[in-house]
């Protein structure tokens, strides 16, 4: 125990941490820590824990101190019983984190992903004294057990409307690895631009994009899906379609509906082409070479059916046998499934396929128009993603309505396993990476803790505002660029104060000379 | 000249650099750079050279590119005359740069300081081809001679009003690099909290500061100070005093005058005492070990006179001789100056200082109040440093009202040397790291480049904004998150768009099924 001071006192462990783990029991012993012999072991090795280890040695002693005299051997050991276990939905994550009197700790975990989730507790343990200029731990001995409810906890970001650069979006995931979120939902493109290279048709971004700056090389996707990857948190790519699709008509006007070819006019393509199909199937197969995941997001949301009110389509939606645009968005809806099926990927819609058209049963439906079409949705027998009110760019939602709602509310039990996660939706209207983190958090990781944290343990906001007080202070510290909490999205702090208070003030009397 | 391309073109080099140098002359030939082989080497070795090669191989070639068969030798020689010159002000910080035909580069400076300025520069010409997958240079041959127009060109933070992570400073010293700025002028203390630590009285800090979260260790100081020297960049700490100092209060209410001792009034130092200026004394000194640059910068702004309108200070002026507060205050100004001294530093006041006071002729004079004080400052014999209209918080003011201020205007010319030079303030009333970077830039590249540039070269804001905009894209693959050009101040985007739309927004005809 040399070098090891142990005091007792008064134990305020685990209280302050986000998202809150299943179970947590503690003593009230505490325990300095050494950050000059503090030493992460592997029981196993893997690259994701080696580079979790650099990453945490800083989280867990950000500050220079100086050398202590006899360094105890302190270590963490991390023992995970399969270490090649392939990130994919419903992979375990969960972990069992014991920190013993003496400081040393155990990460006791199934996967790598889920011990990754206890080094992220573990850092949350971890204060600095300034005025001893020591580390500690206290409350020991901990014990902590603790699993996510949800699969899929997301976020969704919109490089379409505008461009997010790589080092950007890196930051996000690094953020996103502490509310131990692990899907980063890529809408990549929009409208307004095509920011990602293709080898099949390298015109989609060289015309699409809205500049050089604002280029995904493919190159860049797999640094980015391996970043993340590396954190636990699988990357889904989403290439919404057949609306949302104007900056693909700029090098490909022949794949659209001739009802939307004007520049002003939001395009669609056009389904009564086969070559529509085959470009689509040559474009995605090329993509997904770098995107590994199972699931594909193929969008269809906001379709503009008035561009398939032209005379061929009209002339063709008549051999087809079809009525109206919502025969029409039916059969595009299942035609690229189907490509989605050939390339062994899994698809997900927006909930307008689910409302205008009959997807395939294993396609995943995202739920973003009303709340109450979850129970819809599941009843059917689809798997759903909830995103209703957790919309990033609606400012005026304050991290305590996002915090209530849950994905569950009125799902009746033997349907519940149906609904996977849900995602925070941070659209780019409004953002690009001058403000992307500011009005991202913290009200993601007011839904992070919805999706990571049992139901039994999350009380209420009045007991979570004080732990997201902390949460938002060590995000600070970690250089991510979180807003305050209890302000609105992108609310600047309104005067002087502490990273600890939300909206509040803290001023003296002004009177000068 | 195996594996690199040569083409003649339209050449459209150097148009786009920020801040812009002083002459360049540019031919029309582009050169293909081969990330794989490109090389870096200094003739003499020095840290601040190996560590910016590994900084900018990265800023040079963002994107991960295929290996080039047959990779060329091609290399950037940088020649530094004198690599052991102190970063100091009124150090050399010019430098020739040379792209060869062949893409070879040579940057030959008198300092580092200078050389690095040249990396920088060099950085800027550096373009990538989504189509091609190419890196090059155009306009070769290009020469460029280049140096600042003047000495002192700084940045200030607060982080009194809200703390400032280390992470968060030395990101913003990574921008401040981009745009050749070189002195952080750091306000560290303020009314609110007391963010530093002090080993000659460290309940300063305990006690002062907002929280746990919320304080610098002097090592991190240490860490903070090295990282800002490696990117040419000094550090000018200042602790605002008699007033702005009732954080100091907390731990130390024996310095105060008696005149303001509630928790609620604004705190002013009792000038009655030796106590006091014994104590201010042995706090700075211990700081000075921490912060090597030459100056000290002791605040000396909106000073509460009140306070010390006691019957103690009373009387005790009458014993001076002194008839009102600025009898106080030019006492209080000369001792603490006279410290200064003692600490082998120049002292920089606010011009309050010379206003209401008569400072040591070696002061130098930062000038807020009002722009015609700077020619009564220089005119009184005194170096000056200009920020005048330059305050960051004031978010209404957009980048080209700050353009088009200039530090020598009504200047005689014989007095022109006293001007330093300038800074933007961000003053930290409602900026914390949350908003820190986005509120800064891209204003304050408005300033850097007037405190850069050469008057004769700097010709209107028409001629500045397309280039400002190209550097604000590339602040943003850099990572920093600069706001919209032409916005006011921390303006997100009002729309879908790219980087290089100010203010304006592309959006398409918005028509649902």
């Amino acid at each position: 125990m040399l070098g090891i001071f142990i005091s007792l006192l008064l134990s305020t462990t685990a209280t302050a941490l986000w998202p809150k783990p299943r179970l947590v029991t503690n003593g009230n012993v505490r325990v300095v820590l050494n950050p000059h012999s503090y030493g992460f072991k592997a029981v196993t090795q893997a690259i994701q824990l080696d580079e979790a280890f650099n990453r945490y040695k800083s989280i867990f002693f950000p500050h220079a101190t100086d050398p202590v005299p006899n360094p105890s051997d302190t270590e963490l050991v991390v023992d995970v019983l399969d270490v090649t276990t392939t990130l994919a939905m419903d992979v375990d994550e969960s972990y069992v984190l014991d920190v013993h009197l003496d400081g040393s700790t155990i990460i006791a975990a199934k996967t790598v992903w889920g011990a990754l989730h206890g080094l992220e507790t573990m850092s949350q343990l971890v204060d600095f004294n300034f005025t001893t200029g020591q580390y500690s731990v206290s409350g020991l001995p901990v014990h902590i057990e603790d699993r996510p409810r949800f699969t899929h906890r997301g976020l969704l970001i919109d490089s379409g409307r505008h461009f997010e650069p790589v080092v950007h979006v890196k930051a996000l995931l690094d953020s996103m690895s502490f509310a131990k979120l692990n899907v980063l939902h890529w809408h990549l493109t929009e409208d307004q631009s095509f920011p990602i290279a293709s080898r099949v048709s390298p015109e989609l971004a060289t015309k699409g994009a809205y500049s050089n700056f604002e280029q995904y090389t493919l190159a860049d996707i797999k640094d980015v899906v391996h970043h993340a990857w590396l954190r636990g948190i699988r990357v889904i790519p989403e290439f919404d379609m057949p609306g949302h699709t104007s900056s693909w008509r700029k090098s490909h006007p022949e794949l659209f509906a001739e009802g939307c070819l004007t520049e002003s006019s939001r395009g669609a393509f056009d389904p009564a082409k086969n070559q529509t199909f085959d470009f689509l199937e040559a474009v995605l197969k090329d993509w997904s070479s770098v995107f590994p995941d199972m699931f594909l997001h193929l969008g269809s949301d906001e379709v503009p059916g008035n561009c398939w009110n032209n005379s061929k389509d009209l002339a063709w939606m008549k051999t087809m046998g079809f009525s109206n645009s919502s025969d029409v968005f039916d059969y595009f809806v299942n035609r690229i499934a189907n490509i989605s099926s050939k390339l062994n990927r899994q698809t997900t819609f927006w909930d307008e396929a689910f409302l205008s058209a009959k997807p395939p049963k294993d396609a995943v439906i995202q739920n973003w128009h009303d709340a109450s079409l979850m129970k819809q949705i599941v009843d059917a027998g689809y798997r759903a993603i909830y995103s209703n009110g957790w919309y990033l760019d609606g400012l005026s939602s304050t991290w305590d309505h996002m915090y209530v709602l849950d994905p569950t509310t009125n799902i009746s039990a033997d349907k519940a396993h149906l609904v996977l996660g849900g995602e925070g939706c941070m659209w780019g209207e409004t953002v690009d990476p001058s403000d992307l983190e500011f009005t991202i958090w913290p009200r993601l990781a007011a839904i992070a803790e919805r999706l990571w944290s049992d139901a039994s343990v999350t009380k209420s906001t009045a007991e979570a505002e004080p732990r997201l007080e902390v949460f938002r202070c060590q995000l600070l510290t970690r250089g991510v660029p979180s807003g305050v909490v209890g302000g609105p999205g992108r609310g600047s702090p309104p005067g002087p104060g502490s990273c600890t208070q939300h909206g509040k003030t803290q001023d003296v009397e002004e009177m000068f000379v």
